[in-house]
């Protein structure tokens, strides 16, 4: 594998620092260096510094010219749901004539109808749609990317979906990390009593979990808890059994309503809780004294019209770490932009420049128990790397909506693929 | 000029209908066809039919493979300030750290700082920004950009801006038009007093307002009408010596304070009144009693932080006609992604999907007089025409943050170059 340099660049933001999550104040440097090459080497950061004082060292390694633009970690999209059929645009025009998300699942839409759709696929058909929709993420900077079952349900059609996320892990450019989410929702025909949903629940700890864990194809175990889907209880069941399976934990927590979802979370050690945007003031307290990453989806609620956003502010001044994700899904989510969840978290979290770039690059990482292989440009970390057609790290919130990526590697090798004399 | 014949396009979304802007309940049609081939002719829309009807008038033309995309018109972004020097980054952090746009202005920083960096810059310096910006924002899809001057204020440097967006209206593939808005701010060096207020006003009326009006160089004027900037009094004053110059007239309208300017809009008989998430209830229904457009710029209030957004719904609920625009600007809307506009327009305007895209085409070329010229496909039409890689056009919004035009034409000549074997 040849060596790489990369010269040129206006700036490298390494975020470097320790292999863990920045949390609070830490949040606020991320390592703006100017004036410096990068050396890769085995796909891995060998040495940054000047470019006088590095080069001679790689005189055989391919020189890449940035240009004068911004080199930095690649995007880590901690949470998102990248493997599905049918896109539900028809949802959100319904929701602007007033129909919620609970609304629109009860009638069978929603989720529901995406698990549907699911089930009629075969995994070719999955495995097609999902590799055009990962390559399009990677072309908007991301170059790690976690993905979650959970329109399956069933046995059957989860161990589909993690096959499918399982070959992607293996012929995509990105880094992708498996979750299972078979506790996403209750499969409508066992919602109608309490008997079907313990036979339901009896499912997901004895039969599902164990086939999961035993193929080795999950590496995280995530609940929807939310009241009407997973309670508490519930939650915390599905969780220590797949602790105990060998998995590691995240949860979606406090989305819409306020349940307990970020104490559990900080009480079970999991790596992240999600969403937030209903947690309370002692779930903010619970998540700030632990190592559990807080991440943060603006996106979804600016898609689905909520004012509301989570309280990213005191998750950082109380010191928790927050990190922020796309959410990336059919129905409340559908964007492939991650920096445009950094505008938000500018625009609408109120969050620092530096404090979005950590969220989106070493925090994420964390949240996938990566924090000591990516997110950061230091040495001896996966060349995961970004580069965007801006000159200042600050233009990239700034110029909202813009597809700025124009190339990205994931340990030295091309991910989205550069082209300087065309760019 | 070779004719050109579409085909292949999953749908045809045309928004034919009469030659003026669609209000209230008239928004909610769009003309959807399916299977429909659009021959172009000497630059404009000839004939729109089955293919078959069509192809054989047409066999000496270029035929476009839409390849299963949604043609459309080309969209209608009509209000910017395209013509700038230094984006104005640092102010987003600014802002999220707790300085409004009001205090920013005050200290000399804001939209003051865009003045002294436009003084400071070369006519051939800012078209060359202003061509690859302009560029950029016709690859989202857009091929009909209004642009205001404003940068400048003083008699000079107005002429300058406008002499730009001249240069760029005869090289630039897409169809732009020029908008004078001196009376964007009160320069600083009159603020002082009464007495250097007035003399900027009668400058403004006497000197600058007849030069522009007299090189021919802007079909309207604006003016940024808000308490702090120029009062309602004085915008009638400009707005009205501007009518007797010959130019139409539009009005930045109780963006961030109630002040009545929606209603001097309806009163003037402006063609738009822009902004407006201030508008007061007499305000709706003096735009819904008028033919005055209501340009809502959902962006603006997205990237400043502001939970409010204009009353989209009490607008064409009340029976006004509702545009949409991306308001680009270095300092509170640096967006080149107009579909992202209707992405809002849904998601925070509870907008329908057949009220963005009217708002995004056939009412933007009412708002710059062009009602009778573009925003359509139709015969007689110009031939503006995008196309995105969807199949649906609901998919336009849902989409959010996505890149997707892949295409489009002004006048049927290439305005974003369309490479259907790269795509």
């Amino acid at each position: 594998m040849t060596d790489l340099l990369f010269v040129n660049a206006s700036q490298v933001v390494t975020c470097a620092g320790p292999a863990r999550a920045r949390k609070g104040a830490e949040m606020r440097d991320i390592g703006i260096l100017t004036g410096a090459a990068v050396a890769v080497s085995e796909g891995r950061v060998a040495v940054i510094g000047a470019e006088r004082h590095v080069a001679p060292a790689y005189e055989g390694a391919t020189r890449i010219d940035c240009k004068g633009r911004v080199l930095m970690p690649g995007l880590v999209d901690s949470h998102t749901h990248a493997v599905f059929g049918r896109p539900r645009f028809e949802e959100h025009e319904l929701r602007a004539e007033g129909h919620d998300y609970m609304e629109i699942a009860k009638r069978g839409g929603g989720i529901h109808s995406s698990v549907r759709d699911f089930h009629s696929r075969s995994a070719e058909d999955l495995l097609a749609l999902s590799t055009a929709r990962v390559a399009t993420l990677a072309s908007y900077g991301t170059t790690t990317l976690e993905i979650k079952s959970g329109y399956g349900l069933s046995l059957e059609d989860e161990l589909k979906a993690l096959r499918v996320v399982d070959r992607l892990r293996q012929a995509s450019p990105l880094r992708i990390v498996a979750t299972w989410l078979g506790a996403h929702e209750i499969p409508l025909e066992r919602r109608a009593s309490e008997a079907t949903r313990a036979e339901h629940m009896g499912d997901l700890i004895s039969t599902i979990l164990p086939a999961v864990a035993g193929q080795g194809i999950a590496t995280f175990a995530d609940v929807f808890c939310e009241p009407g889907v997973f309670t508490i209880d519930e939650t915390r069941r599905i969780l220590e059994a797949s602790r105990r399976a060998g998995l590691g934990l995240k949860l979606h927590a406090d989305e819409l309503a306020t349940s307990g979802g970020a104490e559990l979370a900080a009480s079970l050690g999991a790596a992240s809780a999600d969403h937030l945007a209903a947690v309370s003031d002692a779930g903010v307290a619970a998540l700030a004294a632990s190592d559990t990453v807080a991440t943060l989806l603006p996106g979804t609620m600016l898609f689905l019209g909520k004012s509301r956003q989570a309280p990213a502010r005191a998750l950082i001044d109380g010191g928790a770490a927050v990190a922020l994700a796309t959410d990336y899904n059919p129905g409340t989510s559908p964007t492939v932009n991650f920096p445009l969840m950094l505008t938000l978290g500018v625009s609408q979290l109120r969050m620092t420049v530096a404090e979005v770039v950590n969220a989106a690059t070493v925090n994420g990482a964390a949240a996938l128990g990566l924090a000591g292989e990516t997110g950061q440009i230091a040495p001896g970390f996966a060349a995961d790397l970004a580069l965007f057609d801006i000159g200042d790290i600050r233009e990239l919130p700034y110029w909202y909506g813009a597809k700025l990526c124009v190339g990205s590697w994931r340990a030295g090798r091309p991910c989205h693929p550069y082209e300087p004399e065309l760019s």
